[in-house]
């Protein structure tokens, strides 16, 4: 398990030399630069763009066309009703809180975590201890001076600060607010400590339609879109279970101060699968044996709680067995989402699945699971796993009326016995007037505890008294000709149930950017310059497949040029032309910069012989064959059905130079 | 050229049976519908959402790739500042009226379209001639019952509306206003006439960050973010012009009565391209010659303001050499434009490209052409490739001072002689003080022929007055002390200017819809039930592929049917299984709706022999053959190599039932 970010070639990684070249590549930039720039909204350039398309196209094939899921696709516009339902409305917040010298708004977890974090690398510098600097981190607001100062803390301080920080995303508004108090938390650049934790609710609001009636908001999620559907996906995949559903799409969040690049932005890509499963059976599901034998670096809640951040690495089968992860649905789902960041190109030794301390929980989730990758600002969440229950479907259905259930037919018939409540309505309805429909809805809501308690009041009192929120004092009495309530024994051939939902949800932004990191590394130039930027994708998302780089522009290698550019297209790879005036070996190295992993080179013996070189990024290495010798071999290498040393061991090397010519 | 909605085999279009087999198959749903809905939002279920993903992935091939188009992704959250620039905060608006007795909002121009047809239906009718009723018209409002009566009206009277609804998209706000008068329009809800018609601008406002202090809009185009970024893109093409960015997303609007199911609607998939084109040289455009022959159907603006909307038919070589479509580069879009919506499977004969009147373009265009698909709610506007000129990119550069430009070399020098003017800003700062910025800046921004008059203004006075706005009561004197303006020759080997840009953006929502009632029939089943809606796709953008269709729910058939899915799924087809307990000809009708082009059926003989039955959805044909040979043909097919005649002679024809087999 790595502890800090490295190129992946091991070696400390120049955060800022990489920007640089990303800036460079443009594979994102400030969205509105030229405007000043907005905080957290981000453009993806070319090669970002493509880079993700291909994340998104194995995403897709991995995990929809792999299990047949039902891919929707939702709109983002939300009215308020059914984020107020689902909970959002009041609870999809952060703690913010306010200095009340310069008025500046900071997250404030962020807040503690940074000054906590400032003061025991103060003391581990008192201490002559070599400190470590994480660059941006998307979980922090950082100062460009964090002013920490050497100080030595007492030993039993600094292993409370370490306490504190190991579980930082469980605290509340309240306790932060604590916190703060307790350790005199103060704004470095004002010297005072801020005001006390309120709640911020993260949702853009707008409203619908010409005359403003409507309030709504841009999803947070696209979850909501896919619940409210449940009954219609359920029907088109003919009532058959259990069975995903999945989307992919833009959300939005109005971050208080996002300032880490793609890691923590206010518009991002989502994908996200909700996975519906019998609750009964303990979440068994019919693929588990295939990943059971996958082994996780796992950092379950009890280890956090106790003040540590060791990872525990084990097959998902044993994780499961010893009840560290819950069932074997939600197993499953880690396990696959690990080797989909395997497949892209994710350092394997660069993710751990962190699972959520009860408080740090979305207020819909019984249990959940983040992967977590390293990057220089630390272990990033880049895909939650979440096990919400019934919750969501429980929710909308009780605000609608809608039947978001299951109905199952048994194979044996099963029978019940409980108690029921029989409601004499040509009565109930004239007694009670406008209050009738309110007193039903109560009666009706009562559990079998309830009814067993009423039925012996009835039979006692000859009337019974039922709480009713909204009517009269609450309580109202009912008697005996209006209601009964009777011990009954039914048979039942179906049974009807609210699945429960396994959701993995992707930021499908973190994991690019984690990607790139991942991949980057740098090559010393022959010429002696300063060493040169390389991402090693794997072929598959690689922006782009091939580089064709004509010897120079004279006008002789355009038709060549033109009909391999041709072919590739007609065999789906995506291929580029540069035949700018830049030297051979400037234009690859700007394309070993832009991640594409092979090149093309056509020349004056082309033209003769209509054999062309390939080149390997990583190795730089080449190949000469003819043209469709070589498209085959690219053809291969793409599909990953060979590597680079199959195609040297069944192509005649070339051992030309890599010059600078014109 | 149709004229009139028709299923693809020409019979009427029945709309109510198309709609409800739509909702039957989950193509697309209103969203929120559990909720009661909102109008103008919809979800697209798996068909409408793969079927929208096909057209998205030949839309990037046959532009993006074919013409290696720099595509980007840009954030949707936009502020204010931005769309204030661009005019759309001051021009991005439909006319409002208002009922003012019911408070009934509607669109203006579609209220008076609406009245004006319903009385001269009224009067064909009262003619005796025969009425064709248009189902649902995305331009219009429509109330269920129409309320017209057969009320004959004069021919003068008759031709005026023929005339003034030919030219509906031309009226601004006030003449609207005065046909609702002069002709006596009026809500057959309430019997009055709406209020005058007030702008409504259609762009959703949010705001960004947590102290609410930016203002900001949900983007109505996607265009914006690919200008902002020119400069970074013309740099990451290595300066070479032309060339084009392009970008698929989602925009907004916030439509004042959308009704009209996918074809008005308020969140909508775009995919646009912003062709950047050096405007001298008459935008020629390189690659003409390849589409030169391609025909179209064209109805120009001047057939429209004459009241007439008869088609011409051409070759796009022939409108531009008469100058009906303006330029080379603008006609080489509409060709391809053309191209696109036949490959996906469009009928041609419901294609046609309107030209908009002055007063129907946006305002930021010169010129622009539609491509008009007929439906059943008649022409819909689905592309519109439009020339920007060098507005919008102009207008960013001088509100921000970025440099979108392009600077190119001379192979010739220029010697240039034009009015200079000289500034002498030592003096000049001083003097004018706060004031000297905007003078500096309204002197800078005279033309050539105001230069020339301020400088004889200057000789004879020895100062000039210069028109500053904002700056006392708009003009200032400058004396010859601060300024010169004088009549300079100098020599440039660079040229700088502002590219111009041709538009093409396709609404997919629109497209994706127009699509499904093209390829839309009926086939009288055996059983003498009522007909059974087909699909007919190409295979290209059929949302699956391949239904794969076990005989029975026989567990026999499970490992075959396995490994036929994987086998499809490697060859990167795809396909879904339907095991349900429904009969084989229900599981296929089922999926002649969805528009599955080709069905694979698993028998007791695949099990003894290997080999499986293949369906053609259009035919009902079936050939058998083992199940390598099988998946050849799929992938032919697929890849529109081979046709299924060519499939029929290779492979032997299998006359077996399409029974009610279990």
């Amino acid at each position: 398990m790595a502890t800090t970010a490295t190129t992946l070639k091991g070696e400390p990684l120049d955060k800022a030399a990489l920007d640089a070249m990303l800036r460079r590549r443009m594979f994102y930039t400030p969205s509105y630069e030229i405007y000043g720039g907005v905080s957290g909204l981000y453009d993806y350039g070319p090669p970002g763009c493509a880079l993700q398309a291909n994340i998104i196209d194995l995403w897709r094939k991995h995990f929809v066309l792999e299990e047949d899921m039902l891919e929707v696709d939702c709109s983002v516009l939300t009215p308020h009703e059914v984020l107020k339902t689902s909970g959002h409305v009041d609870k999809f917040a952060d703690w913010m809180c306010k200095d009340p010298k310069n008025g500046e708004i900071m997250r404030a977890d962020h807040f503690v975590e940074d000054i906590l974090e400032a003061r025991l690398k103060g003391d581990k510098e008192a201490r002559g201890q070599k400190v470590e600097e994480k660059e941006e981190d998307p979980k922090k607001k950082k100062k460009k001076s964090k002013g920490h100062e050497a100080v030595k803390l007492d030993d039993a301080v600094a292993k409370e600060y370490e306490e504190v920080l190991a579980q930082i995303d469980n605290y509340n508004g309240e306790q932060l607010g604590e916190l703060i108090k307790k350790y005199d938390l103060r704004n470095p650049a004002t010297g005072v400590q801020p005001s006390p934790p309120v709640s911020f609710n993260l949702m853009f609001q707008t409203s619908i339609g010409p005359s403003s009636n409507l309030p709504g908001y841009l999803r947070p999620e696209t979850a909501q879109g896919q619940f409210l559907n449940f009954a219609k996906l359920l029907e088109f995949n003919t009532g058959q279970m259990p069975f995903a559903s999945a989307s992919i799409g833009k959300s939005y969040r109005n971050e208080i101060s996002p300032r880490a690049g793609l890691l923590r932005v206010r518009e991002f890509l989502m994908a996200e699968i909700e996975h519906f499963v019998d609750p009964e059976g303990h979440k068994k599901h019919h693929r588990f044996h295939e990943v059971e034998g996958i082994e996780l670096a796992l950092l379950d809640r009890h280890t956090q709680l106790s003040g540590q951040t060791t990872t525990k690495n084990m097959t998902i089968g044993q994780a499961v067995r010893d009840g560290m992860v819950d069932n074997e649905t939600l197993g499953y789902f880690l396990a696959r989402i690990h080797l989909f960041l395997k497949k892209i190109g994710i350092d394997q030794s660069k993710i751990r699945f962190r699972q959520h301390m009860a408080n740090e929980m979305a207020h819909y989730a019984c249990d959940c699971w983040d992967a977590e990758l390293l990057t220089s600002a630390g272990w990033v969440e880049c895909v939650g796993c979440a096990d919400r229950s019934a919750y969501d479907l429980s929710v909308h259905a009780k605000k609608t009326g809608a039947a978001l259930i299951v109905r199952q037919r048994l194979d044996e018939p099963r029978t019940i016995e409980e108690w029921e409540v029989d409601i004499e309505k040509k009565k109930f309805g004239p007694f009670y007037k406008k209050d009738g429909k309110a007193i039903e809805a109560a009666i009706l809501a009562t559990t079998q505890e309830e009814r067993g308690k009423l039925a012996k009041e009835m039979e006692e009192n000859g009337k019974v008294v039922v709480n009713v929120s909204g009517v009269a004092d609450g309580k109202v009495e009912v008697s005996k000709d209006l209601l009964a309530i009777k011990w009954q024994t039914r048979v039942e051939n179906t049974r009807e149930y609210t699945p429960n939902v396994i959701e993995p949800s992707f930021g499908i932004g973190r994991i690019l950017y984690s990607l790139i990191e991942h991949n980057y590394w740098t090559r010393a130039s022959d010429g002696g310059d300063e060493a040169r930027g390389v991402l090693s994708f794997p072929p598959a998302v690689a922006p782009t497949k091939v580089l064709i780089v004509p010897l120079s522009s004279n006008k002789d290698f355009t038709p060549a040029v033109r009909k391999l550019s041709q072919k590739l297209r007609s065999a789906g790879i995506s291929s580029r032309v540069d035949d700018s005036s830049a030297s051979i070996g400037k234009r690859y190295s700007r394309n070993d910069e832009l991640g594409t992993p092979f090149g093309v080179t056509v020349d004056f013996q082309t033209i003769k012989d209509g054999t062309i070189t390939l080149r390997e990024r990583d190795s730089t290495r080449q190949v000469r064959a003819d043209e469709d010798k070589i498209i085959d071999a690219i053809r291969s290498l793409v599909n990953e059905t060979k590597t680079w040393k199959d195609v040297e061991s069944e192509l005649p090397l070339f051992e030309g130079q890599e010059v600078e010519v014109r």
